[in-house]
């Protein structure tokens, strides 16, 4: 593990904090406009947008700049090498299909971590006007309302669990019946917010997101600030979700071990 | 039809628009606090808070006050009768489930209607902050940009179409094979939005929002808007959809003729 003085912690957050406005105006520049020049990645409709790579490549600008010795690995450009032993992992949007929609609940994510352990992480939402930020002690919620410390619920039944996901299908066959058989036992589901979900189970909104199929920079930021903020993020099988795969974020042990026994059998 | 002078007109749009603050007042002060208080009005969970009820208790207070001709309809409070040939059709919290997660995507819908037509209608977002607004010859957004006119989509085809609807199952088994039908035509289905889809549509963001089983008061404000802007509203057949029921709002003729052509045959 890295060992990190409060200074370099300090210039951490600063420049997550710099990278995340740096985003935030590049983002709202092309949100919601007409002329996004949206292209496929990949033949089934993985829209890559102009702002995704521009939004990308300044806060790249600003991490190299200030911590030239970080790695930095972003959805869009791909691996810088460092030689610190930290790594910013960089998604500037996540939740592209609900951007081209114009739908609020897409983010920005940021994420700092060593070899074990994610230190601090962002997620931002533009256009509302919220930023979640998440490590060192601290996991806060900035936005219309001024800026509030973030706290998942902490005791919640399955019975009267929210659970939120992206897409119904969730993942591949597999993915989807481990999730439904979860689902099932819970008393509300909800699709489409992408990032936003983990943020509202930061908040203490929700009690369970489960994905799968996802790649380390859609889960890093959202996994630094709900461990932060004192909730879950593991895989399906209760071990490193660093790595992306099948997910689940709980609000807290009890409901994460309830959920566990459920998915850990798919 | 009712026929209304100009100054008629200016005072519906104030009255409703005083009642669109002050639910937003009213909605705010409860939106993702924890003494939500919220109830069960039927056994499959439907929840409804006191913001809902207190929301519609202020808009009633000031349309009573300010038109007491005109009849009211809410889905908190039920129908109020009138002379005027008038209707106010009020929704305090359209998507209470997503108003108890915390998600920002939830509004308060109010429209105006006489026997055949919706003539002024409201969707207001409270926590962005955005209000849409369509009726008498103007539809506009004003939110976190200012404002702006609202404009829906002209010339989509259906391949390329991005279609929304709010819960995946879509209403019964024969409603939700329908909307598949249609949505595996389209280029991108997205959940959860509940009226805020209808918003994107009338703004120019989304191409199609199908759903089924909704009330009167769901889709009365959202068609008003709508149609304002330019778009078109209507039941699965082509026939109004001022009742609920089975609704396609379409961002233009072309595709709402190419959408009725698949869903009619359901």
């Amino acid at each position: 593990m890295v060992q990190l003085s409060e200074a370099q912690a300090t210039d951490i957050i600063d420049t997550a904090q710099a990278a995340a406005d740096a985003a935030r105006a590049v983002t709202l520049r092309y949100f919601r406009g007409t002329d996004l020049n949206t292209a496929s990645k990949r033949a089934d409709f993985d829209p890559v947008t102009v702002a995704d790579r521009e939004a990308e490549r300044v806060m790249r600008e600003i991490i190299s700049q200030r911590r030239p010795d970080d790695a930095i690995l972003g959805e869009e450009h791909g691996a810088t090498a460092g030689t610190s032993g930290l790594t910013w992992v960089l998604d500037p949007i996540d939740g592209t299909r609900g951007f081209i929609s114009g739908t609020p609940t897409w983010g920005v994510l940021i994420a700092v971590r060593d070899e074990s352990r994610a230190l601090y992480g962002i997620i931002d939402q533009p256009y509302i006007g919220e930023r979640f930020a998440g490590g060192f002690g601290a996991a806060t919620l900035t936005g219309p309302r001024g800026t509030q410390d973030l706290g998942p619920k902490t005791n919640t039944d399955l019975d009267d669990a929210l659970i939120f996901t992206t897409f119904p299908e969730v993942g591949t066959p597999a993915d989807g019946a481990g999730f439904r058989a979860l689902a099932e036992r819970c008393k509300l589901t909800r699709y489409g917010m992408d990032c936003y979900a983990y943020a509202l189970l930061a908040a203490g909104q929700i009690d369970l997101v489960v994905e799968a199929g996802l790649q380390s920079y859609d889960i890093l930021g959202p996994l630094a600030v709900i461990e932060a903020a004192g909730g879950i993020v593991t895989d399906w099988k209760g071990g490193s979700a660093m790595d992306g795969g099948r997910v689940i974020a709980a609000a807290n042990a009890g409901i994460h071990a309830k959920a566990l026994e459920i998915l850990s059998k798919h």
